[in-house]
């Protein structure tokens, strides 16, 4: 079947969502912080839940903030703190727990550059707790290190080899990948954060990454924060045939043409959008023309929510 | 009416050819340089042409090299060898001309910093010819000079006044200006240069210039060299429609659908048009994903042409 | 006669300082903010007092921050308050006044970066005033603009051919320059702001400008904003005899060898110390290794009191 | 006793040489490519003459070539040569190798900055290798991966922990360690490359390592290729010292004073070193002032050298 490709597990539950459909095994609760952020946590219950959602078991916690690409300090700071929140409880409990930031992504394509922004903006911390204690911070500061994989054309190694290794070697107790993502709909662009228990994985992130990186493929919980960055130019066609639809249901004189897309099944649809689709596009994606300063402005609240998040 | 962005002349041109439409005033010459590399001449010589194409007469020169967006230095040397005949070309001839180039763009935004990525990498004269006489690089060495002005929410001023107040103080004899453009159709994006005589019009360009930088305004010749480094994402809507109607054109089963949009007048199928664009759409645009190393390869093209143009 | 290079107009005075003299037309006050900022002034009044000093009559304010090339939000904010005071103090007082900021030295060298990454940071009125009224941001807000001309290496023109050409267009009331400096001391390295309402002088800053930016050069007020961010290799070879003189007269053992030098008569001892620097030290200058970060976190302070400065 | 910083063996070696002391257990030959480029090869065969040098048994190479630091592509393509020759000659011999290149330092301090821009330029191959078989270049590419590890300070982890695991996990036949060096003489600022197959060493490089990559620490060869691009303050003030004595040497005026250094014995001379050295100079650094353009430079010359080392 063709799927529109989203990162998202909101934009996953919202096709359903249109037609009033409700899932099996799949939990939603909305929270509203103010006007203009919404808090949507979406728990995945049962196998049933997965194969409807096309993603696995857990929870997946959704911060809208429709002013979140604008330049406002304060505004972030309480991003940042509902972040910081959400990351406590789904990160492992626990006394001197340690933690390492994986900044997955190239740090020389802008858009996505997120993890690689988020890792070099830490607050580092097991070097020194390990050198002068670990009461060197005061008392509740977690044991924090970062790497920035690379992306396997810079390296030749999947991230998932070198996170496996470092893994080994430094012995953290859970992880933190962050990760620039793929959204359906432009209106999410630079305006939506996503965090999981799931962990990242194969297809995922604007690099598609290949092979996953979740607690059964590392054996240490892994928590994914992403934000959408880009839209495949393919969506964006697909949503002008779903708004051609809409305008088409809406106004009279286009109703002739409606009846006719609508006679098509769902097969001649799809073979339709396909030939629809200019073969440069799939190399093309659709982005926001600010998106530097976007993305360095994106890394600074989760970073400075991950600091919040593992200090107390 | 309804237009269409495009930087190009030659996109603009096309809408005409699609028509088989002759038009008055435009004269086209195609040349072949080799499999890949194709050079068309566009010279608008009347009134009525300039008013068809939109655009004011002059020449438009295109080179189109399907190859251009792969690393190939001994490809993109030929480029710049093609390029630089065309500039000598179109640039005002005579002894001991001096030359200011302008990076056009911002350079914080990827997809709009070829300008000033170009003015990084030129071989600047002028002050040493000043310096220590004319023949300080042998005898045809051109005066270069290079700015770049950046853009207005940066400086608070219109390039046109930066750059009319410096041609007062330094009094070149023309002006090469390098801009990135925004193009109609996604397979031209990082793989045309347009050069002309005519200048940088409002409107034009990734930044949308406000005011013209042409002979008229500023006193002394203007060379425009731009690659299109972007799409609009209204564009892509736009040629998703056309596609469309192609495909229906061409299969059967969509035939109906098709009579329907064709039995739509223009001004139907533009409000259509219209009300697909979702509103964010407007500040989203097109761009390929590793525009960031696209744009460093394409400047150093582009300013190894200009260094040759200018030193023999 | 050999001259200890130095940007700065309080280390000039030092040397008086050693020796106990006073210097007629030459104003100090010395002012402590807290225990770890000390702002001077000094006014050079007479024609006397300018020969004495190396440069021209007006006032040079000096703030010397001990942490100032540390990592704390709270105390960049409170010296950005300080400098805004004192820049408000020095520029031309009146209704409606312009200014243009204009951000000297060399983007791509890190010590050289400073004034371009200061007027990256800058709040750009001019442009929005012109379109929208001089009220839209409030009634005391001061139209701003701002450039960053680039080095003559870069753009084969003199700073000050560029900015009195965009002063000719644009006419502000007054300009602030902002530039990276050069210092004798180490210890005042990234850590002492000077503000002077004379200009920017020849042979200047970290790049050695060439040409005079200064009221008699372009006709308004000059206000120049710097840092030191580098030592010239030279300087510390001389304070490194100025130091083995010291340690000479403290200790005993050396005494001999004190009074061997003290011997020498001035112009010996110049020679001595012309001697002892290597051929490729002249090229060469002392920074702090993470000299990237501090100028990073300098400008902006500096931006932020600019900033200040000219909103109120 | 009191040790002069270098992390190039060939400057170790000169203090002995200037007292023309042969050095058991060492051998050196001395190799001239042209007017400009002299290749030395140092050998320490026996733990004598480790303990000699102060560094362990086994090959140091070095490149000294005057314009190194100035832009010729042909320059530079013949340096590159070179290099590959010499890595090819200290490299294991076998067939289908893999090596695993580590780009050392920290990518936000420019001098320290050059083993992660090599690393960014590598034709990378184990990915592709490992995807369509080792014959998808040709025959005679070795596997080639890289990680840029970070410093300390970002990642909270030793490089070393990082490597180990990466190397455990990837299972490549050898190492090339790539760094930024410290020198002792300005002079060869930018202008040696030193090659050795006894790896990294704690203390080394600009950024100071604190733990062996060695094949002792790892099992593996470890090939380490460095540039200086620092020279420590306190080098400089001791080169004063020596130049001071010198020139007292040969100037009658200053026998005086010369006598009386001499007079000092070597502990007092170290102690009036010591005293010497500003408290600030320890963090200082001195650097050639277009350092920028120079790392990026460098960084190419070295990533064709590998590149073409590995090729063929």
């Amino acid at each position: 079947m063709y799927e529109i490709r989203t990162d998202l597990a909101l934009e996953a539950r919202e096709k359903y969502e249109q037609d009033n459909v409700e899932i099996k095994g799949v939990r939603l609760e909305k929270e509203k912080m103010c006007e203009d952020i919404r808090i949507t946590t979406m728990v995945i219950e049962t196998e049933n839940g997965a194969r409807s959602m096309g993603r696995p078991k857990g929870n997946y916690i959704t911060i809208e903030a429709a002013s979140m690409d604008d330049e406002d300090e304060r505004y972030h700071r309480m991003i940042s703190e509902q972040l910081a929140r959400i990351i406590k409880r789904l990160a492992p409990k626990g006394k001197q727990l340690s933690a390492l930031v994986v900044g997955l992504g190239n740090r020389e394509v802008t858009s996505d550059s997120l993890g690689p922004k988020v890792a070099d903006r830490l607050f580092i911390t097991r070097h020194m707790m390990r050198e002068f204690g670990d009461d060197v911070f005061g008392k509740k500061q977690k044991r924090v290190s970062a790497i920035v994989p690379g992306v396997m054309a810079q390296t030749g190694m999947e991230s998932s080899e070198i996170i496996r290794g470092i893994l080994r070697e430094t012995q953290p107790d859970f992880v933190i990948a962050v990760d620039a993502l793929a959204a359906r709909s432009t209106k999410r662009l630079n305006r939506t954060i996503q965090i999981t228990d799931t962990g990242i994985h194969p297809g995922s992130g604007v690099g598609n990454h290949r092979h996953p990186l979740t607690e059964d493929a590392l054996g240490i919980p892994v928590l994914a924060i992403g934000i959408p960055t880009v839209v495949d130019a393919a969506t964006i066609v697909n949503d002008t045939m779903n708004n051609l639809l809409e305008a088409l249901a809406e106004h009279a004189p286009y109703g002739r043409m409606r009846n006719s897309y609508r006679s098509l099944d769902e097969v001649e649809q799809y073979e339709l959008v396909r030939e629809l689709l200019a073969p440069h596009l799939n190399t093309l994606y659709v982005t926001a023309k600010d998106i530097d300063a976007s993305v360095n402005r994106l890394s600074g609240t989760i970073s400075d929510a991950i600091n919040l998040a593992l200090q107390e």
